[in-house]
């Protein structure tokens, strides 16, 4: 199976030509096994489209990719903690693990206005059984914001 | 303003067109004062994409109808409580208003598997300033269900 680093560094490429390319500095990466099944980044302004969160874009991938609703078995890289948007997502098509790099917290001091709710503390009201494990590549996951923030003259 | 009334009249006929083309009973509309920017169904399984849950297809639907990823003033009418998925993209487009019909509980009752988060829950969790009005035609949403169930062989 792709370790966990491994397909965060993934997540991470992804956001970084996301950065470049004047998106939001997230990233997702999905995997089942060793095999990679999609890395991307956030497209909301790239599709004028409020859900295309990372972890959204990565799944919808996915999805077409597998020709499935159901992603079982697949580990999921997310570059920040997912929102409650995209945590159910993730339960909805039943993957197995999602790790994620930056908090929730630290997308907030980075300037990015979030829902407030912890991707755990979700999981947990909902009874879902996705596993969900923190900090990971947490530093270098906290650094996109700050090279988005290098490459965005005007913070959105 | 079109009342909550007449849009979750155009969220139940949109639902039960997807009824008729084999797709999961639920559907969305969204308006801005009298203008009906869009009303669909469930595409999950039409798109083979586990997030076209409806409120999320209405609001891709409706961020490309305006170009803007903010749909501010935008009222919503879904035929079942939003799901934590959907209440936080409901959230995320800042609309004003978001009516439902049928509760989660309805739907577990109707065999649906939900993530059992009230949506008025997520919304205090998260300090969103997002409307949330139930109970509205919730037995013609209730009646979805049944009329599913009926034309659906295998539940799904």
């Amino acid at each position: 199976m792709i370790s966990a680093d491994t397909l965060m560094q993934l997540a991470i490429d992804a956001a970084k030509q996301g950065i470049t390319r004047g998106q939001s500095p997230f990233g997702c990466a999905i995997a089942i096994g060793e095999r990679v099944i999609t890395a991307t980044h956030n497209h909301v302004l790239a599709h004028t489209d409020i859900t295309a969160h990372a972890e959204i874009h990565a799944l919808r991938l996915a999805c077409k990719e597998e020709n499935s609703i159901f992603l079982e078995n697949a580990h999921v890289a997310a570059t920040c903690e997912p929102c409650p948007m995209c945590m159910a997502a993730l339960h909805w098509a039943r993957v197995d693990t999602v790790y994620y790099g930056a908090s929730i917290s630290d997308a907030e001091k980075a300037g990015f206005n979030e829902l407030n709710v912890p991707a755990q503390q979700l999981l947990q009201l909902g009874n879902s059984p996705v596993k969900l494990i923190k900090n990971i590549r947490q530093e270098d996951c906290k650094a996109l914001f700050t090279e988005w923030r290098h490459n965005t003259p005007m913070p959105y």
